[in-house]
């Protein structure tokens, strides 16, 4: 049981100049005002957490992630998309499974350090992933960016053995793109997710070659291919969605498809500026993800509302054309919702305790409201304390899961061996 | 005298993976290879300064900065411009003197813990800006955002009073803008700066509003103006140049004019993405700044970096439009110029020592570059130390001129003073 006070709260559904949090079990038991808080009826030992002044919200929540990749950060740096791709990709060539568990280990850490308490992911070497979220504690939905039906298939036993494992960890069926499979695959994405009971994580419209060549090879746009085959009957993660046309929001909106949006890497890669006021007008349910570290070349949400949050503005040129509050509700409910973690990504009583604090003493974090220090000026270097499911994992420079020092060395030598 | 070692040392001119600095009096005496490091001359103690594998890196150079506007971060956020102006300028009616060296105060805590060691501000009350100036330790080039033509020939006071102060203030003469003046004003800036034998700092071509007034009333755009007045004979900062035509981008090269690029302002405001790949491309001397808190909300150079390089990369859908490189030494060499303090902004031996180390430990600054850690992986928060003229400013939270606590109250209170 904890005790979070002397914090600015932000639940999500309301704010509070000096709130409290108490949790007990995984679940939050309280989250408001300090001052009307009732005592708790104190059963265990309660750990009293003093914020020190320094921001209390939810955890947040990155929808589109390559967590391995932490270990690629920089490769082809400022090199045209395709030089890049190459250069990323013959490396690529290199992971073990080792090497997998490490990078995913040493990605957590960093989301971790910088207030993220769920991600989605898609790679490969899948349980290795798995067994790295499992052991770190934080929450996880992990797919395989699968190009073929053995890939796709593979998810059926990836699910047997870890759907739900310590309530944190969703499998979903991952499906690369539709330019890196024919249509048996996606055909065979659809029908597995049916099967499993669960929903799938794609690329959708990132470059406007992906755009060209689909409509090239099925005559439609990418979101009107993935309707056609059923792919959108699903829960659905749609990382990207840059290059969208008014058909396709309306496809988008017709299944409650999540679009994860990565304003950095889709920067980076100069890949386009999503239409995020447009979708979000529309409907859309927009989330919001860091993509992999060797396009970012960070795992810095805090960074990302940001970007996502200025992007619109400049793109629209409309200073209000999106708000400090909707940015937060992408990055942390809409997340959630999008991995199927339903009941996170709000501070309230009853739903589990995923939260970080930032630092109270940041000079950068008191201006004149919480929802507009916590977008237009928090990074994740501010981040203080992360809680997941009730648990500290991350407090102050230590983890309290995992070895940082050994894992810092396995990381620098895998590295290494990725370049060889 | 300072040694400085177990650096990734970024100089300007080369980097080292292994690397060591040397400062004596103030000044470099050695910037390079660890190894290959001779014994300095000891005559007095030597400091030694462990980086701990961080980076070290000249000190960044924020070429357009409001400083006391710190006061007012996160007001009017998410309005539109014209809302958000008169919210923060009812509030900016309420400063004093004793407010003014408080924000800036502020500001500079701020600045040094984000690694800059040089700023560019126009304001008011600039004697009591100065003041903070001299008494941090931080360097700056200080100007009023004149209106009137008193308001210009009061720069000729404070030039005789301050300019040269301890080596490190400059006074140029500041103009608001074309759209705050009238011909008059700006033809006595252009005077009163070639007097003084300065520079000018303006704001030009901000937003599109500003270039069609400003062609009803003169004929031309804001540079054509200004190069017919005679402002742009002298050294110029013109701060944001984001609506420029090719002539306009011929005229700053003409005149050699600093262009002090602020992304985050430009895209908080809606004001518009400034062609910075163009204007680098035909010549033009580029600088990134920060512009005010009300419209960042940080003062956070190194986002600042990183988001100069993502728009460019987006906004031409061209991701080598731009290199890291290009980026640190806009923000720094350049940035350093911009202000007249032309042997700033490299590390070199005879150079003055304006420097900062980021944190080794920092997870996400272990890529494949230095350069590349830099710009796209760093922000402000990862600064362990902060060295300007030789003098350690900042360490580790700790401030060595600076009484944060006082500062931290006064600040509080100073802010509920301006929003009476």
């Amino acid at each position: 049981m904890y005790l979070i006070k002397n914090v600015r709260l932000y639940t999500g559904r309301a704010s509070y100049e000096r709130g409290a949090v108490i949790t007990d079990g995984g679940r939050i038991i309280y989250a408001g005002d300090e001052a009307s808080m009732t005592a708790p009826p104190i059963l265990g030992g309660v750990s009293v957490i003093d914020g020190g002044g320094g921001i209390c919200m939810p955890g947040l929540c990155d929808a589109h992630c390559h967590a391995p990749m932490v270990l690629l950060r920089g490769e082809g740096a400022d090199l045209p998309l395709f030089d890049w791709l190459s250069c990323v990709q013959e490396m690529e060539e290199n992971f073990t499974p080792e090497t997998i568990y490490t990078g995913t280990m040493l990605a957590i850490m960093e989301l971790l350090r910088g207030g993220v308490t769920s991600f989605a992911d898609m790679y490969f070497e899948c349980a290795d992933m798995i067994r790295a979220v499992i052991d770190s504690g934080i929450r996880a939905n992990i797919t395989r960016g699968s190009t073929s039906v053995e890939g796709v298939r593979s998810h059926i036993d990836l699910h047997r053995e870890f759907d739900g494992a310590d309530g944190r960890v969703r499998v979903y069926v991952g499906l690369h793109g539709e330019y890196t499979s024919d249509e048996n695959v996606a055909r065979a994405a659809a029908e597995t997710a049916r099967e499993l009971g669960v929903g799938v994580h794609v690329h959708m419209s990132e470059s406007r070659g992906e755009v060209e060549g689909c409509i090239e090879r099925h005559g439609v746009t990418p979101p009107a291919y993935f309707e056609r085959i059923g792919l959108l009957d699903v829960p659905v993660i749609a990382a990207h969605c840059v290059h969208l046309t008014d058909a396709d929001i309306d496809i988008l909106v017709r299944h409650g498809v999540y679009a994860a949006h990565n304003p950095a890497s889709n920067m980076y890669l100069a890949s386009g500026i999503a239409p995020v006021a447009k979708m979000r007008a529309r409907g859309v349910n927009v989330a919001i993800g860091t993509d992999g570290a060797a396009s970012n070349n960070t795992l810095d949400m805090f960074r990302e509302m940001r970007l996502a949050a200025l992007l619109s503005k400049v793109s629209t040129m409309n200073a209000s054309s999106i708000a400090a509050a909707d940015v937060i509700k992408m990055a942390t409910e809409t997340g959630a919702r999008a991995m199927g973690f339903d009941e996170c990504g709000v501070l309230e009583a009853g739903r589990p305790a995923d939260l970080c604090i930032l630092d109270g003493g940041a000079l950068h974090l008191h201006g004149a409201d919480i929802a507009s220090d916590i977008v237009y000026a928090a990074c994740g270097a501010d981040v203080r304390l992360t809680m997941v499911n009730g648990r500290v994992l991350y407090r102050d420079g230590e983890y309290t899961t995992i070895d940082a020092e050994l894992m810092r060395a396995l990381a620098s030598s895998a590295r290494k061996s990725l370049r060889k």
